[in-house]
């Protein structure tokens, strides 16, 4: 044999966000003030009271192995919250609790697809979604959604996707990195859709939470006992409670869906981190007046930078009704010059941004959107002005 | 469509360890005195001074992602051991953290195998070892050992089962679940058979600090430059600093496999637990001295465990040279009864004494071992002998 990368493994391609990511970084540490809106986590410090029970599990010795699906009071939480947030009666058994919400959608693509299989993914969407589909032998298939609709692709659009392979639709709501909110009509013409068709739906709500303008979540596997049948839902406590770092999404869904789920995990990975679990248990069952307080922050700032980014002639934004990203539109730059270098798309605007300004976006062709640039609003109020600042002469200065 | 589980999930074995283990948690929830012999975990406590490590991460916010391969520090501190303790030279961009040394495994037969591609399995084995493979579309080939060679395969019996198929050798070295020791000899055969026939070695070292009789470890890629350039060092805090509720596991490799191994992991699950990735970094960067105490812990246990079970007529062990299993020979006994029911093999064995004496060990089919079962001796001393006067008492009753 020679010995070779599996073929699974060198498609897998290479992250533009990470990419300018590390760019950026390298910058930083090389003494420049550089001003990013990339990162995808809130820029809140844990909520003291999580700490807290991390600690206590630590001096409890929760330090050995859980049951590989998470610990009973872990699922026990969750079936709570599923009760009391979005009205859904899950048992423990119908739940697994992974490594992340990430991890959580990765174990779902391994359980439903096989070789071949179909998933219609909305686009602009995630860029995980597809590596992930890919990496369980399936097809992503994306459904363009117009900023017009904001983003959100016509019922048309899906049902013109699906062909005799599509085994899965996804649903992001509220969305990265469009910030869209799937209406209640909008997704029970989906949930219909997928009875009817007999597909999975992959609802991916980590955003629940990160709502504005007085919205209520809706989860699909509300809107009836036959879509919840088919419906995994996936969830995680890293972007309500600002703990992206300590790993902790989860999966609630069909019996059998999720004894593969938990077969493939024991296999795979076991359980996720102990102490994590029962932090995790903790932000669940206790007072969620922290996370109003960093909604409330979020909105102001989402008010802020959408005011700016609408004030630069050439630029354009929708205002986004949930998450901390913003879509912000640059076609009408597209083509101009910066000096002597052409700006003909995202990448280019972003690369070019960066050197030149210091400041860091996402290109929206890392998302499958082409013309536009993401940007994260969980920096401070002082980034957004100074960032916006510097984007505009940077536009300014465009010929 | 119809919504079915992926064949890939419906062919994962059902756990045997954890079916038996899950049997003898219901009778001790019930009341019962169960003696557990199946602990796959040390039971110590995690030394202090990485459960203070851990709480300094939380009141330093080491609450956010990290890279997905795992933080500078602990990929520094890895590689600082592993030139420390084996000898070996790697960069930091050499390594990948996962979430165990499980996930460490699953990543990098995702990285190196196609469908179809053979990976050779000395066995007795771990059963996650043929799942895996099977998960990344391979094929286990099991390579028997026998009881009189330590459960080591003899180098005539690897070459026999190599093919033009055969992509990877795995080595567990000291071995779950037979305790066996590879010697300097045994892995420099398998080495330069590896190199002449390009084949890569995954080399499972997870128990490589619970070693007896003043043994020091090898490990493979210590063999020479040939021989590293196509290895995969798997190994992990679980098992050395009593950690594994922690899941904390590392890869170090070939800059192309680790590559792989990189980008395959941001997909699919991001950086594992930032908090524990700091106490790792501490397990392995201070005084080692709780190790050498857990082991001559574990060595007087292994004496006396093997003791009473060489002095059962009927029962068997070779002393194991680590780890904390011994593999207890039980074919002298097969097909004898115990009351009305016949014993013909090592799952009934298992299920029979656990039912009349309230002692689980694990039946050594789980680990392609018929006539074979496993006890852990990660118990005390107090369990061990009391264990072993009902394996004593259960043995005599048979007829």
């Amino acid at each position: 044999m020679q010995l070779t990368i599996s073929h699974r493994c060198q498609h897998i391609a290479p992250s533009l966000t990470l990419a300018i990511d590390a760019r950026a970084k390298e910058m930083r540490a090389a003494g420049m003030d550089v001003i990013g809106f990339g990162a995808g986590e809130p820029d809140f410090a844990t909520p003291a009271h999580i700490v807290k029970a991390a600690k206590e599990a630590l001096d409890l010795g929760m330090t050995r192995y859980t049951p590989a699906v998470g610990t009973m009071d872990l699922r026990k939480a969750i079936c709570a919250k599923l009760k009391r947030d979005n009205q859904l009666d899950y048992q423990p058994a119908d739940i697994v609790v992974s490594n992340g919400a990430k991890h959580s959608l990765f174990n779902v693509f391994q359980a439903i697809l096989d070789p071949g299989d179909e998933v219609l993914i909305p686009s602009p969407c995630w860029v995980s979604y597809p590596e992930m589909v890919r990496m369980a032998g399936g097809v992503p298939v994306f459904v363009p959604g117009t900023e017009e609709e904001a983003f959100i692709p016509s019922y048309d659009e899906l049902v013109g996707h699906i062909t005799r392979r599509t085994k899965a639709i996804v649903v992001t709501s509220p969305s990265n990195p469009c910030g869209c909110v799937w209406s209640r009509g909008q997704l029970q013409a989906l949930a219909d859709l997928a009875v009817e068709r007999k597909l999975f739906v992959v609802s991916d709500e980590i955003y629940e939470k990160l709502l504005y303008d007085q919205r209520k979540h809706i989860s699909i596997a509300q809107l009836g006992e036959a879509i919840k049948r088919q419906t995994l839902v996936v969830n995680g406590v890293s972007k309500a409670f600002a703990m992206t770092g300590w790993r902790i999404g989860y999966t609630a869904g069909p019996r059998e869906v999720m004894q593969a789920i938990g077969a493939y995990q024991s296999q795979a990975t076991s359980n996720p981190n102990a102490m994590a679990q029962h932090a995790a248990a903790a932000a669940l069952n206790m007072d969620q007046t922290c996370v109003c307080e960093m909604v409330q922050e979020f909105e102001r700032r989402r008010d802020a930078i959408c005011w700016r980014i609408n004030a630069i002639p050439g630029l354009s934004c929708n205002k986004p009704q949930g998450a901390f990203y913003v879509m912000m539109n640059i076609k009408a730059i597209l083509g101009k010059r910066y000096k002597e270098q052409r700006i003909d798309d995202s990448m280019t605007f972003a690369e070019v941004l960066l050197r030149e300004q210091k400041v860091a976006v996402v290109p929206g062709v890392a998302f499958e959107a082409e013309g536009y640039c993401r940007l994260s609003y969980a920096t401070s109020m002082d980034n957004i002005q100074r960032g916006l600042d510097r984007i505009g002469a940077f536009v300014a200065a465009l010929r």
